[in-house]
């Protein structure tokens, strides 16, 4: 176990690993950052920070060997770059979660064989085959890169009379899968904890909305069916036992008009969808993840209080620093240089009422 | 105002800096810690940390230069330290409040020109005064140096038959007060702030119980009437306001058993009893004093539960940090090295149930 005045690792130095180290240090731990060059907002409130590239394995085991446990805040960390600080140092979340969702395609085909459902996909490195999903699909879908999408970026709609090779073009003919649309109703998510000795703590699941294919807004309960939270749950747990994870992860889904649920996607990290834990419990999804990760026991995920989560975008930023307190309203501010458009600053979470306890 | 991307000074590197540090930081700002050498926890989560000494003018001018406003976490800064800064940039609290709080003959004296009810006292600087005061107060008080006392340190309490010159003795023969002894029923405080416009928002009263002169726990509401909770807030903001005070100040006061209240003391900076706002309201007493002195709007200091803060102090830190999670409970490692007796290491506060909003 990782005791107090231990140091804590985290690759990225984002709003992310801003938080989590935030968390870290509440428990008597010492975050140590590693980030490459740039404006790294984490870097503000660590222990420690080290500017280093994730293709210098030197860096990346020197400051393995200063942590006594490491962990990350975005799940694009490059294989080599996991492998030589796992020689120096225990990691969680392992290599074996990052690679399958690094990947949409072994992401994918790794729900398909835990039985989870999921939207209907195809492989696609060719216009042939894409030709043939869409033809399968009923001649639209999603055109997304197998690698490094976020925030709909590496995405392309195809629409009826839609032209596959200039999709294709789109993406610059990386790899790529092909995704039925799915006819949701609502999108959800369901933030999971499992810790080193495999139990289990999920905090309520969060109706998302997306604007501009980046999150907008979650609400604690939204619109969710009790029994659809209670499938998201046990969704995200079955999930994390077959991953034989270690740590916080985001689990996306789809609701479909039937009431069905199908894993979208899910994100080995905490995941923008839970900020609203921070003051909605007394366990926040960074504290829990920072928890599994040092082998402490889970915090009570339980909400206090119904609440409503909104991304500050680019400028929103500006007006939202200088406002008034709204009521039972907590406002957070990444402390990033520049507010370049699409760029998440930073959000406010409203308390919305009490929650049954 | 103070705007996200600027720094924050913070004398002093304890766990008030400490928690004032990570409150800077969630609204965008940069804190900037001097304290010296020594076991300093806030220098583990701030974006600058100096070491130097409170009589080092110099190095207090080139702190205070490369800030765009200074605040405290503890009121016996020296006098000339604060007029050091404040040549250079802008001190909430300011010196007057400082200087009426670092000494209980000034505070007392103060408070009673404000017409606001304290404890019977009088000025001691020699055995002459403390026997006519003793014979006054019924031959019994409690002797207290007027200078740098804190969790109980620097106080004698004088029973019947007890010696007057060996309770000197004990004081170092310092200048002190003798204070009557109150009968309470119960000790409450208020955490006030003020805004750079004179706005004031006040935190519900706690009710506090104190070990062996320390803090043990708050509780809010705790055993306290409405009224008596209507009173303390109005009296705290009355403080307040003839300090032309600005930032979070911690109001304590005794409950007498007619109800009426005196005020013990108070202190010029965020205060132990007011931990429980992390967990209870949207906007924490450190969030609060930030925005204070920052010039921003104040938050909504209204709590959404009801809530138990409990002091972790010297090796009652050990069990804490491990113990599995109790029902929505936060728990706060203060990061010190080490588990003195007597010394505050952490804090755990309950959410007892939701409070009215």
């Amino acid at each position: 176990m990782v005791e107090p005045g231990c140091s804590v690792g985290i690759l990225g130095g984002g709003q992310l690993g801003r938080m989590l180290a935030m968390a870290a240090a509440r428990l008597g731990l010492r975050p140590h950052i590693y980030a490459p060059a740039g404006d790294n907002p984490a870097f503000q409130v660590c222990d420690k920070a080290t500017e280093g590239a994730y293709d210098d394995v030197e860096a990346l085991k020197r400051f393995a060997q200063s942590c006594d446990v490491v962990t990350l805040e975005f799940e694009n960390v490059p294989a080599d770059a996991l492998t030589a600080i796992a020689a120096e140092a225990p990691v969680y979340p392992d290599a074996n979660a990052l690679r399958v969702s690094q990947d949409r395609l072994t992401e994918k085909t790794f729900l398909q064989e835990a039985v989870i459902a999921t939207t209907r996909f195809a492989k696609i490195d060719e216009i042939a085959e894409l030709r043939d999903a869409l033809e399968e699909f009923g001649g639209q879908g999603v055109l997304k890169t197998r690698r490094l999408g976020y925030d709909g970026k590496g995405q392309v709609r195809l629409r009826f009379g839609d032209q596959a090779e200039s999709a294709l073009a789109q993406i610059g003919h990386a790899p790529a899968i092909l995704e039925a649309i799915s006819p949701f109703e609502r999108e959800l998510s369901v933030i999971v904890a499992r810790g080193r000795a495999g139990e289990i703590r999920s905090f309520d699941p969060a109706e998302n909305v997306h604007r501009d294919g980046i999150l907008h807004t979650s609400a604690v309960p939204g619109a969710i069916p009790a029994e659809q939270a209670r499938v998201a749950i046990e969704t995200a747990t079955r999930l994390a036992d077959a991953l034989g994870y270690v740590g916080v992860m985001g689990v996306e889904f789809f609701a479909l008009p039937d009431g069905k649920l199908q894993v979208n996607e899910f994100a080995p990290r905490v995941h923008n969808s839970g900020h609203w834990t921070i003051e909605a419990c007394a366990v926040s999804q960074f504290e829990q993840h920072i928890r599994a990760v040092c082998g402490w026991p889970l915090g009570d995920p339980k909400r206090h209080s119904d609440a409503q989560m909104t991304n500050l975008i680019g400028d929103e930023i500006h007006a939202e620093a200088l406002r008034e307190g709204a009521p039972h309203t907590g406002f957070h501010h990444y402390g990033k240089a520049e507010a370049r458009p699409g760029r998440k600053m930073g959000h406010v979470t409203r308390l919305t009422g009490p929650a049954a306890r």
